[in-house]
């Protein structure tokens, strides 16, 4: 698509984790909304991350509209970098686009025995509380900590109660969404899982007020904030929509594309390192052992569902994909008349 | 109780703000609960605050048993000096206790143009996803960020549903809890707004894994892991509770307290200050312009409520405060011989 070697690599590197790990709504199946996106100009193959600002534990880019998987990675490397000498790195991405899956960026600081932390806003489908229109988006947040002898503890999710694509997959199937996640274009609320694309939107995580739908909002606002507003990105409504039927008028706002939030913290610029991974390891093990209820074999420790897959595909050195992704991947092939074997 | 006139004021200021940001459960009313737990020995009101380590952007403390507002303020403080010259400012607390409302301290990076954050662990009470017993805290997270010409957004919320107190007031009143966020001592869904009394625990933000509250135990478990882990103090179900009801047979535990974290951001370490206010401006004033759904007035900004009571009660120059509240400080007083004219 025009991109550099060195960047269409990363791109792949990260879209193929996602399908490595079963995050399959972010793996692959992305070429081709992304493949259109840059036919469209909104993703720019060949833009340069530039640095804009420093200090001795923060940074700030500008993406140039170019994937966001490329400055995501440089900005992660940054991170980490400043935490090598400061104890801590903290990076803020503008004019960014979708980055893959964000516990991916985390992940690359386990190995410094780092805790890496990722956020990213993203297109307005979740209404706040009492909103009637979506406002923000579905704003992931990444946590990765090193455990020791434990694999890491890796939390990674939307902070909305479900992801467009699990809706998509619903409608497709026939099938209603569970109740409390939807409202209409009047704010009532609705099982209709193609309801985004009429105008609707997804509740915040927690529902309403009384389940404490509220934190679910200061949750997403939190993520909007460090990842838009600390960046100079286009923030919450402002996000000029990628998605079709998102037909939001921000004719008026600047494209300064979406923006990323990421952290790195050495464990040994608070506590010892070893003490702090024998305390880690101590609590995923006190996690794993506690007692489930009826009819549920474990406590799931955040990560261990995406590794146990990553373990079963790298054992059969084989990562399954959809007919229809091979199918989508292929036709982009003929059209760019990339030569390569696949 | 044996505090310095210094450390007394501190937490004097702390639940003094609570009351009069309109969050009764944290304010004045918790002054015999730490009585109670100074006579028991449990809150050191002569401890003193120990730096234990440091980097340019980190540093740890440890509070020594003391009332978590005097750890809170000195960490805070370490947090905003260093991100002055660092950037940012990340501090964690051990071996601390209740520190009152998050937001205080969170609050005390605005006026230097920074971001606050704060998080603690807390008593076990929430069970995480198929889990039968609780082994979280309630573990709230607090966000203050400068507006420029706006008040400050504020978020200061649990990462569970609902708090303790608010489940305390709904039995006083014979009332049942809303449904979907408590279950028994067996994991079974219950209503019953005493439940925790008998071994029950409150469910994850999001409730149920159709719902979200998988999502909600991984927020829980980061702030139980940036908090107490990163810090070595007792994390998750190895806190020692303070709370009579709570059983847990922790006696093999050291009792290391339980821990915070803290962080200040400079705006200006990423993007200009005056870009980042302008901006954070217009993220107020979109979210306030919103259209609200039928039968309510506005989307709630985080931070408006408890600002809209500060504001109302400083007018008046009075703290209502309840009459029992009263009645237990006066009480305290006379048991410590406090001369002070009140």
């Amino acid at each position: 698509m025009g991109a550099s070697q060195h960047d269409a690599l990363q791109v792949a590197h990260i879209l193929l984790q996602a399908d490595l790990r079963g995050i399959k709504t972010h793996g692959l199946m992305r070429l081709k909304e992304y493949y259109r996106l840059v036919k469209l100009g909104k993703i720019q193959p060949r833009a340069t991350v530039q640095l804009m600002h420093e200090t001795p534990s923060t940074a700030l880019l500008d993406a140039g509209k170019g994937f966001g998987m490329v400055a995501g990675k440089r900005a992660m490397d940054i991170a980490i970098a400043k935490a090598e000498t400061a104890g801590t790195g903290w990076v803020a991405v503008r004019n960014s686009n979708h980055f893959g899956i964000a516990g991916a960026y985390a992940l690359m600081a386990v190995p410094h025995d780092m805790i890496g932390i990722t956020m990213t806003n993203a297109n307005p489908l979740v209404a706040p509380t009492y909103s009637m229109k979506p406002l923000l988006g579905t704003n992931p947040m990444a946590f990765a900590v090193p455990a020791g002898e434990q694999p890491p503890f890796v939390a990674d999710f939307a902070t909305a109660p479900v992801a467009r694509g699990k809706l998509d997959v619903l409608h497709l199937l026939g099938k209603s969404s569970p109740v409390g996640l939807l409202q209409d274009e009047h704010g009532n609320p609705t099982v209709e899982a193609n309801i985004l694309m009429r105008n609707g939107s997804i509740r915040t995580l927690g529902g309403h007020v009384e389940t404490g739908g509220h934190k679910g909002f200061c949750l997403s606002a939190v993520v909007d904030v460090f990842s838009a507003v600390l960046s100079g990105a286009n923030f919450g409504p402002t996000v000029i929509p990628t998605l079709g039927y998102l037909t939001g008028d921000n004719k008026s706002e600047k494209d300064k594309g979406i923006g990323h939030f990421f952290g790195a913290m050495r464990v040994d610029a608070f506590q010892k390192k070893e003490e702090f991974m024998k305390q880690m390891e101590h609590w995923i093990n006190e996690f794993r052992k506690a007692q489930p209820v009826a009819g549920q074999e474990r406590i799931v420790i955040p990560g261990d569902p995406e590794r146990e897959h990553e373990e079963k595909h790298l054992k059969k050195e084989t990562i399954p994909l959809m007919e229809e992704v091979v199918q989508e991947v292929l036709a982009i092939k003929e059209e760019l008349g990339v030569k390569a074997a696949f």
